[in-house]
């Protein structure tokens, strides 16, 4: 078993996450992973507050392990989420798109722990001046919302530069991801791309082939032109967004309508022409469906292995 | 002591090799890798293939250990750098820009172990498949040419899908860069960007201080539009660059010629509006100037450690 400050803090089995993805991360998803000894995370992104309310609710009846929220500060209900959550009694918020220094009084008041996803130094340092519990930095190899570095070179610099515990994510697949993670000074990761395919995840049937037909080279970065890269799968409608946010004759307005919605369209509808199909680097990677507790198992219990025998590599 | 194939097949101590970065790994540098243990790489970009073999002679007086040659394959001087190797009894080479398939049949009589850098699995299995010893997969997160993945989701891919032994290079700064490298399959690191401070190195001192002062956001990615990807310093030349590749008003032509020969300005004369300083995502890391030899060392002991102790991770 990993010892991880993290477990420890959260009391959680493994010091793994799932990712808390925007309209995919629900009750189900996030109370497998919890069931299998990690920790769920319901995306506040969904459809509104009182559904992610009912989803906070639903976990609950289906698991009595801790779970969490995570709550895209962007979004223009996160001030009501902020506060349901505490009605609700949420222990562990996840935070990305912004700071949660607003919310961070009462939630502490409330003994949520607080871990943002900050993606270089300068935000982790922020994160750690208003008072957040441990970080989650995440490399662009991720799918959906990314930064400019990756995680190989990202995870030792923000633990380099903060006292808190540091989770990695960004282009971990399995035990040898994980373990590489732990040797560049994670605390735990953060899995996203790989739980897509989990059979308690709800995506769409498509949703879910396109990642398993997935090459190595296939997910591409849009948007990162116009100050938003997002990381997708190579879709016809991928394809098309890059070429539009290129296009000097196409105004800005006329390609944020065309991506409007897309997300929904790829999660609910599979529809490959006007979806966005948000997937990390390592989609490649992923060759058949798996529970979440067997992907949580061959993730955790391979990285155990990999670390119980790093020994073997030396003479 | 790591245990490594690649030491085995090399004759080399300890399984890093210093990037033979074009225009700066010249014999000093090479030579000071090689007697610290690892493998130095001469560059073949350089004044001409009499100049390269001038540095091989000089790198053979200043070493008795094993040493290689890097060969951009797309320099106009290429074909002839390949007999010339030969004629230098050179045991090593690795390739970048191209496929080396032509130079195999003579480079394999003449006992050379060929190690091709690739950056996509369908690129490692072309080159496993034109008869490679071993493989360096390299992630964008490298300095200078890059390809699209990176190191994390790149090198277990590359390991799953090919036979032979395979190296990471892309985002290694220290040994924690290192003993994750070794838990995500790899058996060998190639390290570029630390290996500009080595006191051996003969970059102009405006590069080295750029590299010393840089943050973690520091480098960028040039030329991507233009199907050449670049990763380097942010200086104004490079943000000039993006500028003019992403403006519509300009012709390719001229974005190309105002980046014609900005390598050799940033490397000689350090001039920081029409030089171009290569640099990986880890220049964040590097803090002072050091021998080759302490930055072998620095790399592959505080890799042994972290593996040797990886165990203590567990309870």
């Amino acid at each position: 078993m990993m010892k991880s400050i993290i477990c420890d803090m959260l009391g959680i089995r493994y010091p793994i996450f799932q990712g808390g993805m925007a309209w995919i991360a629900d009750a189900k998803l996030a109370a497998a992973v919890s069931n299998a000894g990690g920790l769920g995370l319901i995306s506040s992104i969904n459809f509104g507050t009182e559904a992610v309310r009912e989803e906070i609710r639903k976990c609950r009846e289906l698991t009595d392990k801790p779970f969490g929220v995570n709550i895209m500060l962007q979004a223009p209900n996160a001030a009501e989420v902020a506060d349901m959550i505490i009605e609700e009694g949420v222990k562990v918020v996840t935070t990305g798109a912004g700071s949660p220094s607003a919310y961070m009084p009462k939630w502490k008041a409330a003994g949520i722990k607080v871990i943002p996803v900050v993606a270089s130094v300068a935000y982790a340092l922020k994160m750690q001046d208003c008072g957040a519990d441990a970080l989650i930095a995440e490399g662009a190899e991720s799918g959906g919302h990314i930064g400019d570095l990756h995680t190989m070179g990202l995870i030792p610099q923000i633990v380099d530069a903060v006292k808190l515990p540091v989770l990695a994510a960004g282009g971990i697949f399995d035990g040898r991801g994980a373990a590489a993670a732990f040797m560049l000074g994670a605390c735990g990761v953060q899995v996203g791309t790989r739980f897509l395919i989990a059979d308690e995840c709800h995506i769409h049937e498509n949703y879910k082939e396109r990642l398993i037909s997935a090459s190595d080279i296939g997910t591409m970065v849009t948007g990162k032109s116009m100050g938003d890269a997002v990381r997708c799968l190579k879709t016809p409608f991928a394809k098309k967004f890059f070429k539009m946010e290129f296009d000097p004759n196409i105004p800005k307005e006329e390609v944020l309508k065309f991506g409007t919605g897309s997300m929904r369209k790829a999660v609910f509808d599979g529809n490959l022409s006007e979806g966005s199909f948000l997937a990390g680097e390592v989609a490649g990677m992923i060759k058949c469906k798996q529970t979440a507790k067997e992907i949580v198992e061959d993730i955790m219990l391979g990285a155990e292995k990999l670390l119980a025998n790093a020994p073997s590599l030396l003479k």
